[in-house]
């Protein structure tokens, strides 16, 4: 039985990062259940090497990840394995993370939260700098694409408490993003943003 | 009418770049008509800035780049605009430049050609370092996407001399790499890399 640490919080359009051991795992939640959470991973001896879409959906032969399968780096070796999904499995490979230029392309004329800066500033409480924002993944983004490679905006399929695991096939930092999006529908109809939780199991 | 430069070589198996002003357009060539061309475009005065697979699926709202669109960087602003397709226009988004760690996965136990390698060797022969091998517009390079989000390695659709053309919309450096790939059948049943070529266009 694994070893759930105190939950903690990724409020409303904000990041946070946490360290993984070798072995450890995280879990994370979907709280209100329409929250897409922006994911991404780091080797802790090495944050050029980081969990990457491209590379992962080579290997995986699919745009889909699920549990069971490793996620890999950009050197195509793993770097988490997706030990458990309660939701129906719908996330995201296809789309960058948001940013300030995304806000101004949606008719944003000032600042707007974004997941990239969420990502910056959840690695700089652990004081790091990560080389760059690689595309994330999107936990629970619903993005269909149809038969004419056409994508669109949907909202999430998973329900209120539906969480993921992944478990650090090295030592890693990860980082998350509950992400501010609010002009689409992409987390849920009522576009508000909410918060989402996570556990360290060991 | 464009005036077209010389016609140059991508020699199979290799990379070359090239730099356009602003206005110029790149035409290239699938010369034998199954070979894919890994293509990149960073900007003359950011190589920071470039174009970027997952900000233009954002910006496209889908997977398949099609003549008319624009190409945007991870800026999302355009770098390039897709002016032309003689081809019935599948190219690839999904997927890394192939690398040595891929041909190890493979079953490659040496040294393998490598689309990566030859983005940096193609700007090395103008004197520039790309800050990373972003992941690049696969030209002709066919990866069906299944309804359950599976993908496979066809083989091209195009034909010999099909080509597309793509004009500068700020200065920028294009670089190419006809893919080494020779164990997938990503270049064609044969499994057998092919030259392609280029024109400038002003």
């Amino acid at each position: 039985m694994a070893k759930e640490s105190e939950i903690f919080t990724v409020p409303a359009r904000r990041g946070r990062a946490a360290r993984l051991d070798k072995g450890q795992a995280i879990k994370v939640i979907n709280t209100h259940g329409q929250q897409v959470v922006d994911f991404w991973a780091f080797r802790a001896d090495d944050l050029g090497e980081f969990l990457s879409m491209e590379h992962l959906r080579a290997t995986l032969e699919g745009i889909f990840p699920h549990a069971g399968c490793d996620l890999v780096t950009n050197q195509r070796r793993p770097i988490l394995h997706f030990a458990e999904d309660t939701s129906p499995g719908i996330h995201d490979t296809l789309m960058a993370a948001c940013d300030d230029y995304r806000y101004g392309l949606l008719g944003c004329t000032s600042y707007h939260d974004n997941c990239t800066d969420n990502l910056y500033a959840a690695m700089a409480e652990l004081d790091l700098t990560p080389p760059e924002c690689p595309s994330p993944l999107n936990l629970w983004m619903n993005i269909p694409v149809g038969p004419d490679g056409r994508t669109s905006w949907g909202e999430p399929v998973s329900k209120a408490g539906d969480y993921v695991v992944l478990r650090a096939v090295c030592d890693c930092v990860v980082a998350m993003s509950a992400c501010p999006q609010d002009i689409l529908p992409i987390n849920g109809a009522l576009r508000t943003p909410t918060e989402a939780h996570f556990q360290i199991l060991t």
